[in-house]
């Protein structure tokens, strides 16, 4: 663990996979919240090029500057600012989209783009359940590419979609996934503390969450949070995703943070007896999946940082190691009621939505899926 | 549910059960947070007068208005502010002393002044747990007071200790009570965001809090969440207390909010198979204890109010309820692996401390225990 | 000073020159932030009673309760929430209209309602200026009324609009008012950090100002605040307001505050030479205006307090003093480059809107213009 | 203006002019806020390698992680972390000493350092008045070192004092600089909202700051700010430092915002009637100065960033362009009283604190004088 972790380049200089040429991508989505971050990340990246940017709304025709109104404290990058921003549904020249959309558009805007031939990796909800469609995380389920082949046959084509889950998601399913891999989980009691970024620029008003908790965040995030680690954590078994099967009971809160879900976690293993915390622990802060193995270039060193300290994760100090992407998991000890208890914490704007996507991407693209 | 819950003024004007004059009274660690409370809560009392204040610190023979910084957004009582700070230990003329004391102080002081004879009504953790010191919530335990008797013999003259518990606690127990009444409680699993002033007014560093969670408390925080409970839903049998038997598992962390502890709580029940989650809710809003009997002058009309609304309570919206001596419940609903799942909030410098020490000493003199 | 200040009961319990049945009013604006305060602060009210509530959207025809999403810290008044929403422009039963609108709508259906002969007690900004419509601050200008004739006769009835001034401005024309009189003002410069409940509800996203200072409210807010006040300290010579002769540069900030517009100011007077410094901080805490001496039910005891104490009046401290209807001033001292500096707090959304307009009106009914 | 503004590296890999070997450096102070900066920021210090840390307190003898409960996002680097903090006042290897020590120490150390030889940089009050003490920003007044030798021969021997300003009146100085010299100035006034961490990690208890400004800084802020400029933008004659003629007035509030001082600020001109407001914007954004031309590694690129758009700067967005070592200038416009009105921004433990003083030996260093 080292100062170097937040200082280094968003992307290592050398890099030995990259392709030939740049791949041109779109943004669908671009001028809201989880779309800026994509041209955010995407700025300088070394095999993905933004190319062209799409929104649904009054804002075609408009240079990405004028319209974007440019919220993140990172500077609009100069080549995105030029772009035209093209409307929702007209042809793209990329063959890769990356979807920020709002969920009322997304389903059936990724599903008319993939049924065109492209390959849409989306931070939308709406197909993330889809029996033939990847719930992706890199370093959890990287063998859930295998139900693309499937996808393409139903699409009738080369176009196909994967998608990330939820933020809060995110964050749970890496935490859970050493432990679940070496005791297995039973059931697990989850209260999340959410940022305010989570619900996008203007999801939250100010008079409603200074000094104030909201025990409420609306969508369904409860019901997500309660299903998706479940397909994560499963399997392709060629023909379908079989669930693991664990159950999870989740409450929510919104609370007066910029970034950065954190999370109480309880849970029931499967088999306890064996527990050593000292090891598990270790475990935890060594656990490395297929982006480490293929040095993806949005690929944090360590997918997870056990945080040492009785006070530890905290969103501010901790949300963004390596760039935010990775999960940081802290306080691992018994529970009186079940076995073991813990906080985890996932930048929920990064990790948990649009550095999901592009490392999604990466992956396709390593397994040459692109 | 109307506007006048929080405009009404803190004390009925006209109250029959009133002693013939008011009871003068101390404050130990007066300029403390808690002392402040205490000293803003017992203006206009109309059964205790603020006759003395005492501090263990510097402040001793200073006027009060000067060594109390004072704090609070009320003005400081005029009355109070020209009271010389005792010196803790020295002899006290109040027969009635409410104890704000630190911890670090509070075990050995509160002991001898009740040794000597004083009644002292403690907010102090030092000894919530002693056999013989009831650790009271009026609407839960007024029979609790029954220990008093046998503390008196140990100390061999009139005076006693009482406490009230930790300030999540306070909130936890009042909340779950009607539920434990009418259906038992086997288990609970609590997850709590506290606000900054439980730690009192230089607890919390801002530079620690702004845009930040932190997953701890300190001070054995989850220990008392975990233990207390039971001692206070448990009975006094007329020789010792008998713990309500569930067991608990807390997580615990501080949030940015400036007053009032919010919780999300899951329970399995010893008797799930009869709830009606509507009946269950008029239940809760319904409750009512001895205090709300006798018409103490500090008791809320109603002890929990159950509020209505998928984001309900949230702490700046709920907390000043009854002048911030009534807790609210919220999102009553089924939990996919216990029972219940429900939120709580209770404002913890107020209901969860020097409000509930005074409630406490108005039992005890409608008790004729003063 | 006493703590009684903000514990009083928002109307005095006996008052002598309430009129024999309490008038009836409608709320224009009623589910805005604005016309939440209106409902609140009417609620009780001895002299009004809310008949009315209008709104210009599609709440219109739905409950109260349902249509306002009621957002304050107070709970909905009974009353108010089974009154059903009629729409903006509708023949309306009360004499005496408040109006909260927004701007876009404000300036002709406020005249509409004039023509037809109801009073209009505004907070909008869009009459403020005009030649023959009051712009009270009944401590300062209750001359003003004078204009109401004239206003009359050009609307040909009984009905008139009287205004009160932009929040910032009340705070800014109170607090100077009493150097204005003993000493004359020539200029000033005021930086203003101010309250994001001053932009209603979903004015401010939390994106926005968490962790945040934004230089800029918008709606031309710098020029309200230069050119406001000359009105308003000036007089009404029986044909036309003749504006005060100083000059105002005005700087705005939006600060996370959720209540009270805090702004440092620096001045210029007429005749330097003679102030005292104590003897010009008791005459602005002695400052009495027609409300005290009438004992409007609305009227604080003190218009303004002058806070002692270095580093007062703070927003969250000192907002609430007399139920958020007296202005606070502190650290009067000398400025290098002009004459004087101080720091003054005005409540704005009571003092500063709904509770302005209210004292207003309480004015018009005493002077016998309902 | 681009992205890559915050995604540098902290110091740029290839670097002409750096000494032979990283000279070996000591921080005094180190387990304060300002010396924690210190730490991070020379962390890969081109130039300057850590060797000491140095404390005043309890904290001698034990290891520097342990010591420091480093609160910075930032991780604490690895080498420093295994440093053993030596006791203020020992004799020192490191012939260069940054000073984060506070005011009420710094005075004598650092005299009793520079005395004994040592080149200390400080960043405390004590010495930026002292008639040979540079108080310096290399861009504006790299020409102070002049005073160096004075000093030396005072002190009789190789070592000296120079200082950077209070953490205000460098983005003060910094953003009037180009003005002052194109058209002179006057006066002027400053309104600060200042960020918490200005006060030092415990320094603003977050009760005393949440939903609340405080008028006040203390420790003699506003008069730091109303005469440490004149200082820095006046010159050293070679026998004394002549100051520029210019009056300030200044207020300041303490505003929750972690980082970033902003301030608004009003100006009368010596010169008026050519002020170009396009051309000065132009100016302000074209500034550079020695630090630019010798390329000092943590020189930014551009010093001050004029930000257009209404309502920028802002701490948030802003206050981290070029590593935080950019100050941000906005809204330039015409003032109504005086002559120009603008808005500064400044990274105060950055640009104001920490990276001023290791800009400052950098200057030292690239004019040799180590």
């Amino acid at each position: 663990m080292d100062a170097s972790d937040t200082l280094t380049l968003p992307y290592a200089p050398a890099e030995e996979k990259r392709p030939s040429r740049r791949i041109p991508v779109a943004v669908l989505g671009a001028t809201g919240s989880v779309g800026q971050r994509f041209v955010q990340l995407l700025d300088g990246h070394p095999w993905f090029k933004l190319h062209e940017v799409v929104a649904s709304d009054r804002s075609a025709g408009r240079p990405y500057a004028e319209a974007a109104e440019w919220r993140l404290d990172m500077l609009l990058p100069t080549d995105a600012a030029a772009l035209e921003v093209k409307l929702l549904g007209a042809d793209l020249e990329s063959p890769l989209l990356f979807s920020g959309l709002d969920s009322s558009v997304a389903g059936e805007a990724e599903d008319d783009y993939a049924n065109r031939g492209c390959v849409v990796v989306s931070n939308s909800r709406n197909h993330r359940m889809d029996p033939d469609v990847p719930l992706l995380i890199p370093e959890l389920n990287a063998d859930h590419i295998g139900a693309i082949d499937r996808q393409r046959k139903r699409r009738g084509g080369h176009g196909y979609i994967v998608t990330n889950p939820n933020c809060s998601v995110v964050g749970l399913a890496m935490a859970i996934a050493p432990i679940e891999r070496l005791h297995g989980i039973e059931e697990l009691h989850v209260t999340t503390m959410q940022a305010i970024s989570g619900a996008g620029y203007a999801g939250v008003a100010s008079y409603a969450i200074l000094d104030n908790v909201i025990p409420y965040i609306g969508s369904g995030e409860e019901e997500k949070i309660e299903s998706e680690p479940q397909k994560i954590l499963g399997r392709w078994d060629g023909e379908r995703f079989i669930d693991a099967p664990f159950r999870i009971s989740a409450q929510v809160n919104r609370v007066p943070t910029i970034d950065g879900h954190l999370m109480t976690i309880s849970m029931r293993l499967r088999s306890s007896n064996s527990v050593n915390l000292d090891q598990l622990r270790v475990a935890i802060d060594d656990f490395r999946g297929e982006p480490q193995v293929l040095g993806l270039p949005t690929a944090p060193r360590k997918p997870i940082h056990y945080v040492h300290g009785d006070d530890r994760p905290q969103p501010r100090l901790d949300r963004d190691r390596e760039r935010g992407m990775s999960v940081s998991v802290g306080r691992l000890r018994p529970c009186p009621l079940l076995d073991l208890r813990m906080v985890a914490l996932v930048h929920n704007t990064i990790r948990g939505a649009a550095g999901a996507a592009i490392l999604n991407a990466e992956l396709l693209e390593a397994k040459g899926l692109l």
